[in-house]
């Protein structure tokens, strides 16, 4: 099955390294290029459409997405921010919705749209309510323990305490973005679940990552933000009469990547 | 009025040089870049929900792309394929609902979803029935004679009659992708209407294509292929250790993009 193949990513012999998309185009040839498993961005879905980011604002976006990404021959995990509702019953609902249309895994945050972090009792309750409802879906709780210090400095025991209290809930793994470099070998050693961070341009590569014991790194918005730049420059790189996008996909690449679907391009 | 000064772009001193957008952050993103009027590209928003281009399928999500751009302070015109429908009046209709949003024009081809050329007495038909419904849209008409060739070589006496008719219908501007570069004199001369050619890589330079009488340059595709290719360049350079997208907006520039709008920036 699909969530077990998920699953198993997470123990291989490598950590998963998991691109994270926005739209379809994104995602096909994301999936094209042989990545086994996607995430979303929330970022980069919300930007899409106009909203900001971890508001609740894109529910209903990140849904349609998720069905048209169910076309795709590629594991799909979906950022639902902090579940777009304060009850856990109907993050659980969302949960069930989403692993309908082939999900097989979410990430779920515990920093709110007013950043302020919820109570862990509430994420705690968040993560049961999905994992009761939804046993077979890999639930990535995420911290932001870190995201949301605004200056003052949060101890690694804190980060700890909220990613083992998750873990206790039933999460498949944690996610502790802006975990500092020094605090990552701790981190692994007192959570008993595949640990997630962020890749940061300039910190530690992949490699190094692996090596501190991490089981999964995710691209964030990243990739969104690399797409967007590349845009802009080439734009002006024909206002300003240099050569533009040399080595961009043709018209009929991407008509393909669509039509044909990536994998057995 | 918004439409009056879409019109006078075409009729500057240097031409106007349109870049296409397929979804709300690529349009903040250029708008904040200073250009002042923005198209988009059909291929673009087709992929982006995983449809083929040209099939008339993303009739409403060109609607939904064109309502929410409709709060960025920049000029928008609206490509519509083949118009969604095969009857004028339906075409004109649309127009209307996407003058409704704030859209100061159109592009409408004379391509069909089967790469036929609809007749040119249709498309003449729909070219009326637009300007006739909403005299103030800038209707870019778009004859497809040399993308449609299909190894035929098409005459440039062909293109110039089909631009011909179309400004006769009332169109406001032509648009012939695929010109070559030693037809685009003979057009200029030929139609009495500001003449949209599309930049081509490696042809000639904004600057070459002001000097030949081009009144309006579009990027069709190449951004949004340029953003694919970055978005998949950078998630390969990660996973192969190399440093990615270092001059990528942060995380907050896009947040700010989205929130903050982008002239005021």
């Amino acid at each position: 099955m699909d969530t077990a193949r998920f699953r198993a990513l997470h123990h291989g012999d490598q950590p998963l390294l998991l691109p994270n998309v926005w739209d379809y185009a994104s995602a096909a040839a994301l999936a094209a290029r042989g990545f086994p498993a996607l995430g979303t961005t929330s970022l980069g879905v919300a930007a899409a459409v106009g909203e900001p980011d971890a508001t609740g604002a894109t529910r209903d976006d990140t849904l349609r997405l998720a069905e048209r990404l169910s076309r795709l021959p590629v594991l799909l995990t979906v950022d639902i921010e902090g579940g777009f509702s304060d009850r856990p019953e109907e993050v659980a609902a969302f949960g069930a919705r989403l692993r309908d249309t082939g999900v097989v895994g979410i990430n779920v945050e515990d920093g709110r749209p007013d950043d302020t972090l919820a109570p862990v009792d509430h994420h705690y309750d968040v993560v049961a309510a999905v994992k009761e409802r939804v046993p077979e879906l890999f639930v990535n709780a995420r911290t932001d323990v870190y995201w949301l210090a605004a200056g003052a400095r949060p101890t690694p025991d804190e980060a700890i305490a909220r990613a083992s209290a998750y873990v206790r809930a039933g999460a498949d793994g944690v996610f502790v973005p802006g975990l500092p470099d020094d605090a990552v070998a701790a981190m692994v050693a007192a959570v008993p679940a595949p640990l997630n961070v962020l890749y940061r341009p300039g910190g530690p590569t992949y490699r190094d990552l692996a090596a501190f014991g991490v089981r999964r790194i995710s691209y964030g918005s990243l990739l969104f933000r690399a797409a967007l730049q590349a845009a802009v420059a080439a734009a002006v790189d024909v206002a300003e009469g240099r050569p533009a996008a040399p080595d961009a996909p043709s018209y009929a690449d991407v008509q393909h990547l669509i039509m044909g679907g990536p994998a057995d391009a």
